[in-house]
């Protein structure tokens, strides 16, 4: 079966995109947690981002790989955190910083619909490092920022990204309700369709 | 009416564009051929490049922009030309010398499906330079690399990019067929949807 490397080293996205892509003829491995494969992320948009780490791991390996870069839009915000989700409060800060820093810059904004904000998940397939067209899955959830935190489920800013819909937060849910409407849910299963088309011509 | 610039100084793109994005609310400019506006594509990917040209447009003019990359894929090639399709066979290198060089390098491939080969184009669409989440839209041309070079309609590489259904080269077709068939058509189709659906929101 052919291999696959996955440009990082966290074992909860590996778990989540094996699960999904596991109809696929091919085993998904983790990239070694050396220093030669970090990269420094100097793409603006996730898009980038994730292509750099992909080339990278496809370099470094001399296997395709796929990468995945994600993040929070916040529309009254410009687009911030946006691709300094994970950072947004500074270097080596929490979850409860990034959602503290949040929640203050959008005081001025009451009504649910100025809070407005998407979950956004770009993941890239590439089979080689010199590949023109890698295959690119975007997968977004639209929402909103509550003024508080609800819920402990989940990870990140899940407590204070609110669902219209299903009206609660991300951190509220059922692990597979969240993996149904989640971007990275979405971004895997796109994948997945488009990875399936090749394969199968 | 928002204005849009495009980040690129060709004419015939801005004509494309301009007749198929005509539905949407807003009216698209060129860039200045002023040297400030020329960028190096330092991307490997054809949507790295687009986003690197887009980026320095609405950073320059504080506009949102559209750019587009576009190359011709062939699989026995590995990929090549690529993001070198406009000078393949060098600097200041003609049409003709870029089809001269693929058709020896494909000489050893007898049949028409050991040829095949893609046109790609990538678009994308950025609100201002740090969009993390710039709109994309990419078209595909499937087809093959003909051993000889056929008809004098369209630009670049259509004399020798065959269309398997309507069994002529790009060079052979009536320009509204072309239209209908090609990557550019296709992206720009894409694009269309994409925009109106944020729009209508």
């Amino acid at each position: 079966m052919r291999k696959v490397i996955l440009a990082s080293g966290n074992k909860g996205k590996l778990k989540e995109l094996q699960e999904i892509l596991n109809d696929l003829p091919f085993e998904l491995i983790p990239q070694p947690k050396t220093v030669e494969y970090e990269v420094e992320e100097t793409g603006t948009t996730f898009i980038e981002n994730a292509i750099i780490k992909a080339r990278h791991a496809a370099q470094l390996s001399g296997m395709p790989a796929i990468a995945d870069d994600s993040g929070l839009v916040i529309d009254a915000l410009n687009g911030e955190p946006g691709i300094k989700t994970a950072r947004y409060a500074g270097f080596g800060c929490t979850p409860q910083d990034n959602m503290d820093l949040i929640l203050a810059k959008l005081k001025p904004f009451d009504d649910k619909n100025q809070r407005k904000a998407t979950f956004v998940c770009a993941l890239v397939y590439m089979r080689s490092a010199n590949d023109p067209l890698p295959v690119i899955a975007v997968g977004q959830w639209h929402g909103a920022i509550t003024r508080e935190k609800h819920g402990d489920a989940g990870f990140g800013y899940d407590p204070v990204f609110w669902d219209f819909n299903y009206k609660m937060t991300a951190a509220q849910m059922p692990k597979e309700l969240k993996t149904q409407l989640s971007h990275r849910g979405k971004a895997c299963r796109k994948l997945e369709k488009k990875l399936k088309k090749i394969w199968d011509k």
